[in-house]
């Protein structure tokens, strides 16, 4: 899959063709409140209002009007349909043998900025945010952390074990994260105290950002998932460990969670994970209540996380 | 405090001129979805945009338009001056010896509209919603339910435990609530089921409505509180306790509360009650970290709870 942006060609590329994440977007020589949707390719972002408006001046709503926004919440609220319109538009534009954004000079100069000239926003307005305890390998260490004896519970096998989270907590990767106070007690002292966390701690995870939503009362059955997931994003869910101890029973993790949760600033398509070669996981069962064996959609992906100290 | 709205000033007034809850209406006779804020008086609500158009159409902005909404969240991010200024000003017209609005019959009969012409809505747009497990009796009682030996954690007495419920699943009063279906576990069960759940309980408490928020990292002092407080709602925190009891450890409660939490369509302001007489508690101590003793804040509330079998 070629495009005519070079930089998206090469095997390091973060942003080939394939990808086409979404985010949003403000110029660096502009006002910062001035935001759009963009979606990544190369070392370029494409302003889709921009190139919409020019190519398919016949359907304002599906392109120009659903981007010229500060968020991407109006083009998750349209659903799968829309959503694959619109990702089968954008990577014709930007395949190698297309012309009609490759070849007008003048539209490709409006709608196609550097990466280095645009700064990147919180992609979504988040409604609601749910934390899965999703790894039976993380699940079974943090809970060892806190229940040595009992670290994986007996209804971790059979549901989706999961909490709520404070969702205007959520911020995009390189905001600053300031280290929670918050009372502690450690097993031999008497009473707590409080001041700044010593155990602050980070999770690597994967966010799924979800569309149009269901009526309440309305089951979404597991075959019709990916109808409702319109992309992904990497997340960092800070953990203030000690804070969590005291805090967590009976209730789950609050103020140890809820300081901050950084997500990073592109939306990547489920689509563009669907080429990814995958190790299939052996199903772990089929839960009560679903119709088909969880894990059944698989998504290949590798993660990475690094840590150092402030000035070394 | 009398009113010439004469059915506000009976001793068994729900809306007397001390009261002024704000809501959200539709007039009956109108589309729904054509909502403004509105205040109870009496047996009407009080237009407050068209009022404050003809009475102060020098400050729009402090009050048509912030009321000219589908929602009292513009109000809220103002802060404590902005609505300390609009309930004096609301208070004023409406009190006895007033005549800009009482002797004004045009203005009256556009703006006063009875309480049995209007539909309420959703008061509040929810960004994020916490439930505190806030009365010593309730967290005994239901932490009994749960682990008859050992109801009361020890952290309870030290830190508000509290956990994130689910934002959008909250509606206004009067909204049906389908019973969720979900797993349990008997305990003598070797697997757990799914269906129905059959343990469907409600919780009476009293929600705050907070104001225009907090940077992260940022704290708020206790003393500083009745300026973020905007107003108290009632709640109905349903709760599907056999799913509760299954689910809840280690991350606390998810689905058995999040299928609906009922409010009241009507925000009574904190200034409400303060006029309202109240039995001062002892406090349980000052928990490490806060700079005065909790419940400081005394409000005086009495609930009354009821139920009834379906055609009984």
């Amino acid at each position: 899959m070629r495009s005519w942006v070079e930089s998206a060609n090469g095997p390091s590329a973060d942003f080939p063709l394939s990808n086409l994440p979404y985010g949003v977007f403000s110029r660096t020589a502009g006002p910062k409140d001035v935001r759009r949707v963009g979606v990544a390719i190369g070392d370029f972002v494409l302003d889709i209002a921009e190139a919409w408006a020019e190519l398919v001046p016949s359907e304002p709503m599906l392109g120009y009007e659903l981007f010229d926004e500060p968020s991407l919440n109006p083009f998750l609220a349209e659903g799968r349909v829309v959503w694959d319109f619109v990702r089968n538009q954008l990577q014709s534009w930007l395949s190698a043998g297309c012309p009609v954004l490759r070849d007008n000079t003048a539209l490709r100069e409006r709608a196609m900025i550097p990466l280095s000239q645009v700064e990147l926003h919180m992609p979504i307005e988040i409604g609601n945010y749910t934390d899965f305890y999703a790894s039976e390998y993380h699940a079974t260490n943090v809970g060892s952390m806190f229940r040595p004896d009992n670290p994986l519970l007996p209804n971790w096998k059979n549901l989706p074990v999961g909490y709520h989270g404070r969702a205007s907590s959520i911020v995009v990767s390189g905001t600053d994260v300031i280290r929670p106070c918050g009372q502690t007690k450690s097993d031999d002292a008497e009473r707590p105290s409080f001041g700044p966390s010593r155990l602050l701690d980070y999770e690597l995870e994967v966010g799924f950002v979800t569309g149009p939503g269901n009526e309440p009362g309305q089951r979404i059955p597991i075959e019709d998932a990916a109808n409702h997931i319109f992309g992904l994003v990497l997340v960092n869910d800070w953990s203030a460990r000690d804070m969590q101890k005291w805090e967590y029973q009976p209730l789950g993790p609050f103020l140890a969670k809820s300081f901050a949760t950084t997500i990073s600033p592109w939306v990547v398509p489920l689509d563009a994970l669907a080429a990814v070669p995958r190790g299939d996981r052996t199903s772990a069962g089929r839960p009560e209540g679903a119709a088909v064996p969880r894990r059944c959609m698989g998504l290949g992906s590798r993660s990475e996380t690094a840590s150092r100290p402030a000035d070394g």
